[in-house]
């Protein structure tokens, strides 16, 4: 069974950082949260980075905004694959996040999904425990049926009743 | 054993994706490598993205340059980890094609490295498969540990030689 | 008679796409609109893409957000022309949108209008039509004609009450 | 039959804007190909766009760089579609060229496509004439199957020589 | 005496176009305020254009949004100076109304201020009529030792009160 | 004792700038605060810069949004290090400011700090000072304490509560 | 007679201002051309900005590159107008310069031409001239004819000989 | 006497960072120049930001390219100033890596000087240095008069000899 940790540098992430701790639950795969800040706590955050392997995680998802540079200075440590979630910031968007999250380089990289992504970054994580998972692997397979039925079922409310009527009930 | 696909819609992106077989064979991790259009071979495509897990193979790296659907598309299909390697381009650098692989939807990720970042979706896919296969784990310690002599190498040179001899020397 | 097909993959889009159908209605262009994503039901995506030139559609409008592979994908498959609409995104205003859209590979071309352009996807999807359609080029000329009288109308109101009363007013 | 213009306001975008005169031919698409320039002669445009479609052309196919007025300007007129081409530019890469062709007010759509993107506006005019042209729709549907041919014939030979090889013989 | 033309495409740029007026006024510089659309009347925008110096205007101030063509046209034809005012736009927050109005090609010059600096603009205005008129630089002269004034005021008020009471009183 | 300059150019960038000045009194360090404006009175402005230092000032942070120019003009002049904070703006998100005052040109540097970030600003001039003060030092080892101490109070309150309460506590 | 003031903070930038100076000299307006640095030497550019005037200096155009405050600061002290041209750099293409001019604050405008615009610069202030100036309002209307003509002539050449031959005597 | 450390953490670096090291040589400045990689050698780098100050460092000048994560960490540990360079990158031109460095948390301030702006970050610690250093101070003032009059050189020269002969010998 595999075990991922969620990492956040404040708890100014919590609220974009819990979707990838609900979306964990969903797929049932055990999981461990903390604010930890490179920035803040570097030999805390270290020693997080360092140790996790032994605590039995196998990925890492780290949110950060801005200059962010959690989730690159874990996957500098920690030997198996991290995941990063750029925040979406004030000023710049989230282009901060982004290029300072995906940019690694050459020996480092950082698995980087969508800016505020942190539901897909679990379902990322679901994706790389699965390959040795058969069962994660077939709940993958029921989730992407579930997204498609919402769509089908979403055309086919809009076929029934007409646009004006489908904007009214949103 | 994992085994790893290695994807592009063009030989134009051949110089930068064969960094990620190289990197593969160092680890000694098998793969297949194919260029495949998205667009110019949907049929093709979706047949390669549909049967990759049944032929044993366990993460794609996905390379793609500008409207780059390449690696989102085969993530919507693949059940199992994509890395997408944004390729440069001229006239906006690559921005283009890393705002098209990286900026999924909800549901379907996208594990995205840097632009021109082929070496590290590699070194990204075997620590994906390092999570249950502890020898790939020691080889990736061991490249970890042969970039850090590289830098205290050139550190240690640099102190001998001075700047100036140093750079003449490049 | 000409036919338009409008598409997006999810209704988080259908208030602005519902502006297209608006258009063609007044138009009086036949229309199908339906959700359907190319990521969440990539089969279903390439059958209508395959069948809606045999179903009598001879322009797809399709629109999308962030990694927007939608209009791309379609343009890989319907043979005649697609226009793209670039949906606004939060993070990045849709700048992801618009590339993922608009810089396609060489032999797929996208027909991309504005950022949340889709009214005038739909005129652009009528002059299409017009090329062979007198009755329609009339209404085009129509519609313009309209457009001019509604600026010489506001013109002349700035003129009479000034731009305070103007302002006032709006 | 139809008939497409081609229209740039500098000898300068020649380069570029040639590769769509030669798509043209390629599909068999009478073309006229002219340097007109809204800026420099205004008048001369407004006869030019004004007398276009009497003149038998279907669709204009405009190139432009930097402050690109001339697809917006020619939209304007003209009563088909126009369809855009963004040129590069040395300062931003064409992003200048890209936002004032694609951000057309509502009522004015232009059909924009990849920066430096000729050959795809021609193969873009060709789908709008396709509309009412089977034997235009053959050659587009043949075109396409070259295209993938080239995919095909490139990935044999990738799997046959190795990407070493492959390289070398680039 | 000088005069002074203020055009805008659309009623929707009237807020922040007024302010140009409202400075005119301040500086009692003559003008002319319409709503004219390049885009939607060329006819009456170019015979506009043409006509402005025989009624006796002296500087054409053009405020536009998106892909933003009436500074640029208006500068191709009027034959004295246009200030082009880039309107903020919801989307990319008007760096498409700055790219449009300010990268013009060579021989076409459009005297660009900042995004909505529609009162810069007027500024600019007088101070080009100033070159040959007094009275105008006096006044000119008057309104900068005004806005001196006011920061001074600001500046003792801050040293008098302190920030945190100066911030209460906002 | 070190004393610190905070400057901004307008009462509309205080809110943000009296962060740095709040800073400051934290750290019990000696500060000016005014408003002055290098565009509107020049004069006032070198003035100020060429006699800070001689009234005992160290270090000078400047604040400014838009085409910046405050903290570059006193790094002209100033001797001793000058800060810059680039205040957000509405149109271009402060990217304008940012590059205003970060890409100095050889021989006159800023130091930048980011987008809005007066606070830091503050720590920054306290650390300058703090080459040549045990006292201070102590204070910044004793600040960064304390920012620890609050990430790992708000790890355990996430342990102990879960991240559902702790949203909603928030 | 009219007089312009061509300033440059650096030899570096005289390739490209230089292109104003010659366009001056071809309207037969006289100028004076310096190298002044606002940055490195702020006495002697505020001597010259104050002085200019008297000097019988009508419009001073200044270029600069970075964080660009030469014709802001300019503007700052100059009674008449300034044109600004932001000039292109290795980093982020002019885009940098282009805001540090164009985005000033209320009250000091700056009349920005494009990214190494300066011919245009020269152009803007003979139209400026011009106002006041029917003698050089008629060199600019022949200077415009001369424009038109050259496009005139290269739309002949392309319809005589083709554009591959044109491309090849290019 | 104050000490510099100059950091870098790939030699690909040390072009650009030697100009750092020229430039404090020129200013008798003590330093100690390191190739130290965050990501490659976290343990090293961290020991070498944990005892830079007890060795008798006043201030780290740290430069770094892409996701640019040096200049942040060092700032989180070192208790005094660290001054950031953002290196050019091919891809991004270094927005990348100044959006990296400048856009720091709250606490951990880094001041950051222009892409590629070593020399300046060196005379940004001079700067610094010379808060408690008269000699520094007056060799500051030294290197300012020497910028200022290299100008004035440049100045004279392009009077006597105009700008085509200037150009000549360039």
């Amino acid at each position: 069974m595999g075990k991922v940790g969620i990492l956040m540098g404040s708890d100014s992430d919590l609220e974009i950082m819990s979707k990838a701790a609900k979306m964990l639950e969903d797929f049932e795969i055990d999981y461990e949260m903390n604010i930890i800040s490179a920035h803040r706590q570097p030999d805390v955050f270290i020693d997080y980075a360092k140790t996790a392997a032994d605590r039995g995680i196998d990925v890492v998802i780290a949110g950060a905004g801005g200059a962010a540079h959690l989730p690159g200075m874990c996957a500098a440590i920690f030997p198996l694959p991290v995941i990063g979630v750029p925040i979406h910031t004030k000023a710049l968007g989230g282009e901060d996040s982004l290029y300072s999250i995906v940019q690694m380089p050459s020996g480092i990289p950082v698995a980087t999904v969508a800016i505020d992504g942190a539901a897909n970054a679990a379902i990322l994580a679901a994706k790389m425990l699965a390959i040795h998972d058969l069962d994660l692997r077939k709940k993958l397979e029921k989730y992407k049926v579930n997204l498609k039925d919402q769509v089908v079922a979403k055309d086919q409310k809009l076929t029934e009743i007409g646009y004006e009527e489908y904007l009214k009930q949103m």
